[in-house]
């Protein structure tokens, strides 16, 4: 069983502000493949430092992987550690030189001078694409061990590694097949999830559970390594008999997609649209249901109503339902619903109004309005935490009660 | 000048799901004494390794900070790896003991056997009593360098550390202090920006200056380290004073605000409310306003119009318009921004009409569209990369620009 290392470079991750979260992305990667995580470092931008961090890595681990530091400035110290480090000379690679330059050019830039740092290539590296920034990726066996410099921005890291280093480590590794179900489940906590099913999980040691957790949006791995995926889905589908009617209508996906995606393929499928109606949250659903690709198929339109005066103006909401019942309010979340609908002419609409805080007593109620074919709602909601999460809360909340209710028509 | 290290302890550290978050309390404890944490490494659970990481942290640094493998199991090798690692004797204490025993009568339990592993104590150690759990830290000054042993759990250690360990740290480190400017700037990228100041700020061994990158949003830190708050501002005076003229209008804020937070002190400064017309970012411009607490004294409302239909019938952008220019043009931009003035009574009105992508040969083009008391005008972008990423560069591209064009009336 193969060991790895993680060392992150970057004074900034030794702040108080941030934190590695690559080596958790990655951790899940390697486990994947059964390599162990043994070790993270954090370093900073200092090249001697990281120089001696890599070489008593190479001295205990097989697999050393090192992120950032592969920017064009002169704080990015990774490429000359490891070269320090690994006693091999830096090259500069015309081909990554005249890839950066194309690249600058088709933004219609011009490449800094500095850029070339970039273009330099340990002896005997392989160079790992990133199609997704301006930092190559290296691959360098070295004394029968594999060190990975890959860039610091996670966006980047995440799309590089499945295209550039998976390939690569399982041809190194036994082979070994890992299936996982990745179940999403909404309108329940951490805690009475785990305690509804891990009667049931606890029996199983392949596969592996694991319970992650955020605002409102509950994830569970199931994680199954066999020899063949045949015997890795029998193993699967043996849990999730037990585990599925557990869960219900809660069970949103059985495959990972976000909330966003659920809703949308449930509209597509009746060739209905959507409209919103966002006091509080204040274009969040919106944000979230545009995030997916081809949304304009289903999505119509919205109205960010944060007054009193724009939800009577934009949405018709009457005056008088608004003096009499307040904003936050059953009853001007139907209004504000039905108005969405009315004024798009969209099948569906929601709606959300309420105290997002942070000051206030009535902080975290939340009214969410739902206008169908079939008639109009609101349904009462109070979230307990700060602001920005009793936003994400009632997205949520609002994209699940859509999806249930067009799931029992 | 004392440099800083920290170990975590603990194999859960080294899952997927779990992170070291105690380090990032106790960076900003020691940076407040002028220490600077240089290196942050995470372990298992397991005894040689420990040692010989303590070992080389005890080479470089003088002060290492040990978390967790306090507890009373035999996964718990903290106390054993260290005494190795300074090749001291652990001795049994009586008096820890005796506390143990009498805080588990405290809590109507009787101490199991095990718990007393937790009483042996470095031959020459000081005591840091727990008041919040069963591990009691440990105070060692060896060689002239400090190595604290402290429980793992969160609370208990934020509890400790400024009870037990700071009076005993400020005792010990010359009187100095950190000071810090927390510069943000939009409208130029990672590599430029760094051109532009790196001739500036390599200068400066003192203040440390970091550069953090996001989506077309620019951080740098400015670190001053001195005896005094006043001589440390003296220094950052003056570095600003050479950088700022530099930066020029992109610089956005001086200490650290986001880039929603600026435009709405603009706003609230005006007297003014802003409101937004929004097709490819979907929700996103008004998200990011209304994140903000007290965003209702400004925010006035949007239109979120995804489709040509909703961009008449919300906006009032002319059919013509639309069939002469298409949806993503500068006029449609400008209409939109209009009509969004126009039917909520706003002073101001931003509007994003674009390609989000992924698929289209267009993608990545955006027109940004801006009404004011002053007249209207809508700005080309071409922005290349992922849908999510075009999402956010718009975003941020339309809040700087009605910031600029704020500051120039």
């Amino acid at each position: 069983m193969a060991d790895a290392e993680i060392v992150a470079v970057g004074t900034e991750l030794l702040t108080p502000q941030k934190i590695d979260t690559n080596s958790l992305y990655l951790t899940d990667q390697l486990n994947a493949l059964g390599v162990e995580v043994v070790r993270k470092t954090i370093v900073g931008d200092e090249r001697a430092l990281l120089t001696e961090t890599i070489r008593a890595a190479l001295a205990r681990s097989t697999i050393v992987i090192v992120t950032g530091g592969l920017g064009p400035t002169e704080d990015d110290v990774t490429r000359d550690a490891v070269a320090a480090a690994l006693d091999r000379e830096l090259i500069f690679n015309q081909d990554v030189c005249d890839w950066l330059v194309e690249r600058f050019k088709k933004f219609g830039r011009k490449m800094a001078e500095n850029n070339k740092r970039q273009a330099y290539v340990l002896d005997g590296a392989e160079i790992l694409q990133n199609d997704w920034g301006t930092a190559p990726g290296q691959w360098i066996v070295h004394n029968g061990a594999v060190v990975m410099l890959l860039p610091g921005p996670p966006r980047e890291l995440k799309a590089m590694f499945p295209v550039r280093c998976l390939p690569k480590l399982q041809e190194l590794l036994p082979p070994q097949v890992i299936r996982t179900l990745f179940y999403r489940v909404a309108g329940m906590g951490e805690s009475d999830l785990d305690h509804l099913i891990a009667p049931v999980y606890t029996q199983y040691q392949n596969p592996v559970t694991t319970i992650l957790a955020a605002a409102s949006d509950i994830q569970i791995h199931f994680r199954a390594r066999c020899p063949s995926a045949e015997e890795a889905d029998v193993l699967l589908q043996e849990l999730a008999s037990k585990i599925d009617p557990l869960l219900g209508e809660r069970l949103y996906s059985k495959s990972g997609e976000p909330l966003e995606q659920v809703v949308g393929n449930l509209l597509r499928q009746r060739k209905a649209h959507l409209s919103v109606a966002e006091s509080a949250t204040g274009g969040m659903i919106g944000e979230r249901i545009t995030s997916i690709p081809g949304s304009s198929d289903y999505f119509a339109g919205g109205f960010l109503t944060y007054t009193e005066e724009m939800k009577t103006k934009l949405l018709g909401v009457p005056e008088a339902l608004l003096r009499e019942h307040t904003a936050v309010s059953e009853q001007v979340a139907v209004a504000m619903a039905e108005g969405a609908r009315r004024n798009t002419g969209s099948e569906y609409a929601v709606s959300v109004t309420g105290y997002a805080g942070p000051a206030g007593d009535q902080v975290g109620l939340m009214f969410i309005g739902l206008a169908t074919p079939r008639g109009s709602e609101a349904v009462r909601y109070q979230f307990a935490t700060d602001r920005q999460r009793i936003r994400t809360l009632a997205t949520n909340t609002a994209l699940d009660l859509l999806r249930r209710r067009m799931l029992a028509e």
